[in-house]
């Protein structure tokens, strides 16, 4: 059986291209661009939590890294460089090649180098740190305003409704089981909107991992401001779409999915109503939808309105990894 | 019970000295000194492997971030900012406050920042990123050379000796057992002498987690050099030397503990013979002994002498956390 440091050097190291010294002491060595602010982050994924023990190997290298340079993306930072901690049941070669694959190949296309990391044995799980570098505004989360518009990248829903059809809840057929699994294993970090945004005077960020409402309640809490959110603005996944369409509000299922269903990874932002005409270009120089999807006020709390502006009772919640 | 993000809030934020933005965000925001080489490594704890499961949390707390900035210490960095990454299975208030108050106690001493990370529920695993700045030179594991002397700080052993006393290996009693039980779960990372020693010429170094000779061995191979040890001149714990000198080497356990026990976290470095007075000037300034072990020679391989310099056949081999 290889040692773990024939692992490392097989599937991990690679001759960095943007790294004083990369994999293989006893830290990387960066050379960060002088005056900017570095932006850093850590995400953990565990088996049996973030995703299924048997998940493809592949798509899994991706998604552990998209989770990371989406943080990265909520910041206006571009990812520079990261690192990958990883414990495993077992040193399987087959699944450690597909990981790396997948890692190296998101890696590739954000002109990420993987640095540094570590590889011991135990229950799998994955924690990835990111380093990226800020070169405009930091979209920070207490950034928002009363009288800010709230926006939302891209469409909702799709990666919940991909998980609700793997655990059996609902049943998708075709292109929509086909692309909301992909939302679910593959999601794409919105770096590039993130760094349009960056470039705009005062814009808040986070990115949708949680859920819309837990989310952007995040933002709120952070600016001590309050929020009204136009419940049909909000862009469902055209399989999330479909079902509201058909069912209305009454299928509570596509709601929950579409305002409180994680793994999304859009963007959830506001910035300024002037700002208007500059984020629709920041989205389509960044090659993805932007919508607004309600207003930021003052006060505290978070109402959603529906088509008439009334004020609806919505029962969802965010997801906690704590929550009974 | 509480939420994810009120055990953040109570256990892990505090308001960062040294960074823009510290825990609460997508991702921290960090000013790097200009012109310093940025430093960073990530190290994963996982129980039943690094530690016991019902290991006391205090000192986990310490010990997570200890062998992380040791790994900047064999750099020859300053310490300055650490992200912290969690799965627990589940939310023991309790053991929270003990891990985060012995994570920032070690924090606080060194001046590090506690700037992010993560918590999620899953089997106990720690993941610690740290950040640290190199204002002299770099102590890379590629830097020896043949005709160096190889040192050791500290004593080597004694983590080694607790861990076999806690297996049941051996016995130790009275202050013995409580010093080799601290060396094992609460190390001193040797920050202070690797900043000394980066400030030395063409200074190797390497922290010696996996054993004497395998964290000798991987400055070696970087290096592409070869080593003569004299095991006699290699500092052991008061614990292992008194086994050693009264079972002289038929005790295999010692002998295995001294060269090839992890977890001491002491410094393994090479330095050019002129230096050898600003080595021994440096470990004093660092308070620490410094030990002269051994030189570096052409070719490849080591090879451990006896008083006599004659070579001797040693069966130990470092930690492997995939070796069978």
């Amino acid at each position: 059986m290889p040692s773990e440091f024939e692992l490392i050097a097989r599937y991990f190291k690679r001759a960095p291209v943007q790294a004083e010294l990369g994999v293989g002491d006893d830290a990387a060595l960066l050379r960060p661009t002088p005056g900017r602010a570095l932006a850093v982050s850590s995400d953990m994924l565990v088996a049996g939590r973030h995703f299924f023990a048997d998940a493809d190997a592949r798509l899994l290298g991706h998604k552990a890294l998209a989770v990371n340079l989406s943080d990265l993306a909520a910041m206006g930072a571009r990812p520079r460089w990261a690192l990958l901690a990883l414990a495993l049941p077992e040193a399987d070669e087959t699944w450690l090649a597909a990981f790396s694959e997948g890692f190296h190949a998101l890696a590739g296309k954000h002109a990420v180098d993987l640095v540094g990391g570590d590889t011991t044995r135990g229950p799998l799980n994955l924690c990835v740190t990111v380093l990226g570098e800020v070169g405009g505004q930091a979209l920070r989360r207490d950034a928002a305003r009363a009288g800010d518009d709230i926006w939302v990248s891209g469409e909702l829903g799709g990666a919940a409704f991909g998980l609700a059809h793997l655990r059996g809840d609902i049943a998708l057929e075709g292109e929509y089981r086909v692309d909301c699994l992909l939302r679910l294993h593959a999601p794409t970090p919105r770096v590039e909107l993130g760094l349009r945004l960056a470039e705009l005077p005062r814009v808040a960020a986070i990115d949708v991992s949680d859920g819309l409402l837990a989310d952007l309640g995040h933002v709120l809490t952070r600016s001590g401001v309050a929020a009204e959110l136009s419940l049909p603005a909000v862009p469902a996944h055209a399989a999330v779409a479909a079902r509201l369409t058909r069912q209305r509000a009454a299928d509570g299922q596509a709601l929950r999915c579409l305002l409180a269903g994680g793994d999304d990874y859009e963007l959830c932002f506001t910035a300024p109503p002037q700002a208007r005409a500059a984020v629709q270009a920041a989205g389509v120089a960044a090659g993805v939808s932007v919508t607004r999807v309600g207003r930021v006020v003052a006060g505290a709390g978070l109402r959603v309105l529906d088509e008439r502006g009334a004020e609806m009772s919505i029962d969802v919640h965010g997801y906690d990894h704590f929550a009974a």
